[in-house]
């Protein structure tokens, strides 16, 4: 992570990342090394934007000429969409943006590849998405992200549990509506029904932190899956590594999303010649 | 100028260089290739800020809780004061800065190493300011910047030239003020009288510029200095070298200001170990 950075010259493309904190973000090395790889004479560099100073930040950000994209990761993925010209489809479903660029008429437009990533992911791990039936808990941005992109992937069901039952019913009638041939179900246990068993709640990244869901119904041959990136094995993966499922890593999302993202602001990746999953707003 | 970038993580420390245009500035690869050999975890960036926008910039810019400090270039070394809490010495006399940081307690202060840069330059190059007798045309900015650092340098004389009389007067009067030991006079060729003779004018930019002074009346063992960096040899140095006069050329001032500016950064530089120009503000 401490190699790869392209050369920085006075003509040298900007990208930045906002978030706050930003100190453990993974993304510059990330993304710098994709940069380089591409050969573009481009950087990207963490900014450390506080939640009260967004607007400010922004406005200071979109009047550097020769900055052309800024992804954004918490807390600004929802508030970003007031700053923003126009939305990609994932991000008019989701509500939120995970990242924007400047578009050739000074627009900017904002968009959500947090669940392309992860399908991506689930994809650059071998694991197909058609006719899947999911089990995911937690419907809050993260959550609403990962479903949407498994439903545009192709799974044939997908079983939503979140604590806040209206948060959860309403990531489900949005589904239905945008999905109609997905079969959505709300609430209850992961079981024998579910191919792939989701975590899309904080629950883990904690000391201490219960399972989010219990595991002991699922067939042997499930797999499961967990967002959180810290630590890399949460206790869920752990006991479900330990009953012989196999797992799938949280970095997996971030490390795909990268590659999408990039081709998002313009930078044609390589990477992406294993990815098939559609990209979301490519042609907007 | 392509290698020996730092490498960039979520904790790298953010520093800029604005202005309009910036994709010919050397700086970006100057100071990346110190922070790098200093082992700081920093990087410098590029920012290209239109005169226009300087207010929403910098006011974003300062919204980065990760940023530290900006290098200040061409078209706003005079309009970011009004953004600046607290100059150091060479700022005030000079009315521009070339740098600006954070403080520890939130304010941003600005300070001016033009005038350093160039004084650093000549020691670097082996050649000593005191005692000298100083021929300088071009009283702008960049002319007022050295004179004062030469001045505080212990030059014995200057001799000031500008096609505007009062901008002229006004820094022979400012020097008068702030040294008085200084010998100040104003108008007149460079002549016998003179150990060293500085363009501070743009005259040589551009193709076909004529000579901004005559050097038929200079001593043999004179150095003839310019402040021009593109080119690097301008028809005045190509005139003077001809004669057999020391030349002295303009990246000098923008190589030494470098190691200069980062350590007003805060960022201590092995470099800075042969500099022993007084640093303006290093102790505010």
């Amino acid at each position: 992570m401490t190699s790869g950075n392209p050369p920085i010259a006075g003509d040298t493309r900007l990208f930045a990342i906002i978030g706050d904190p930003i100190a453990q973000a993974k993304s510059p090395a990330l993304f710098n090394r994709l940069f380089t790889e591409l050969g573009a004479n481009a950087v990207l560099v963490p900014l450390q934007v506080p939640a009260a100073q967004l607007s400010v930040a922004i406005a200071g950000l979109k009047a550097l000429a020769n900055l052309d994209g800024i992804v954004v990761t918490v807390p600004h993925k929802v508030a970003i969409l007031e700053h923003l010209d126009l939305l990609g489809d994932h991000a008019q479903a989701v509500g939120a943006a995970n990242c924007m660029r400047r578009l050739p008429d000074g627009r900017w437009q904002g968009e959500m590849y947090d669940g392309a990533g992860f399908v991506a992911g689930l994809q650059a791990q071998g694991i197909q998405c058609a006719d899947q039936r999911v089990f995911l808990t937690g419907c809050g941005g993260a959550g609403k992200a990962v479903a949407h992109a498994l439903a545009g992937a192709g799974i044939a069901a997908i079983q939503l549990v979140d604590s806040d039952p209206q948060r959860q019913h309403e990531l489900a009638q949005q589904l239905r509506a945008i999905h109609p041939p997905l079969q959505v179900s709300e609430g209850g246990p992961a079981n024998t029904d579910h191919d792939l068993a989701i975590n899309c709640t904080p629950c883990g990244m904690a000391e201490g932190d219960p399972l989010p869901f219990p595991i002991y119904a699922l067939r042997p041959d499930a797999i499961v899956a967990d967002l959180i990136m810290k630590p890399e094995r949460t206790p869920l993966l752990l006991a479900a590594e330990a009953r012989g499922h196999r797992i799938h890593l949280g970095r997996h999302l971030l490390e795909n999303q990268a590659a999408l993202v990039t081709r998002f602001f313009g930078l044609q990746s390589s990477h992406l010649a294993t990815v098939t999953t559609p990209i979301p707003g490519e042609n907007t």
